[in-house]
């Protein structure tokens, strides 16, 4: 693989949930996504295998994880275990996050690959 | 490995550079560092196996990467693959950037134990 640079404002965003869109990049075994909440938005309640970690930039993340919610403003961090439940709200102004996952999620980038233009 | 939460501004920084402080949270096979350059600072050319991922936060910061600059803004992505020579620089204004591992950088690690009170 080759060294990447990119404007995460130049990348097509695609669709998490309802009213939250990722930007990603792909690295070999790892892989960012920046994500952006519209005011109130949440992603359900989901688990899967790949390690996460991220990152609140703008506003607040509220991370539910094994049932107990953690309130995340800028500069807070966070480190979820692949497997464990959680789900996602924003507050009234939503959020921008930075989430890492390791490895890539091959799903994302399905995803991502079917929504680009051309 | 159980969730992790934390206030980035939290936790201790520890040198990587003079002028450049990190502040780190260990994943089990990722990490983050966020980064604070002041105006000026340099880390100098160096390479390691890691893949490494980031985004520019404030600033700009300049990447050499195989004798390449790439001058980088807020918002901005990369993707080093393991083994490539790089150096950065900021500007006059420092910058702050977070910078993602895989896998675990111990050599952090065991700087930034090392540098914690207590």
């Amino acid at each position: 693989m080759e060294p990447q640079f990119i404007r995460f404002d130049e990348v097509a965003p695609f669709l998490l949930a309802e009213g939250v869109s990722g930007r990603p990049l792909f690295g070999e075994g790892a892989m960012l996504n920046l994500i952006e909440f519209e005011p109130g938005a949440t992603v359900p309640a989901h688990a899967h295998e790949h390690e996460q970690l991220g990152i609140v930039l703008r506003g607040v993340q509220r991370l539910v994880v094994a049932g107990v919610e953690h309130a995340l403003g800028p500069m807070d961090g966070y480190v979820l275990p692949g497997g464990v439940e959680h789900s996602a709200t924003c507050g009234p102004e939503g959020a921008t996050v930075l989430d890492v996952f390791r490895p890539v999620r091959e799903d994302y980038r399905e995803r991502w690959e079917s929504t680009r233009p051309g």
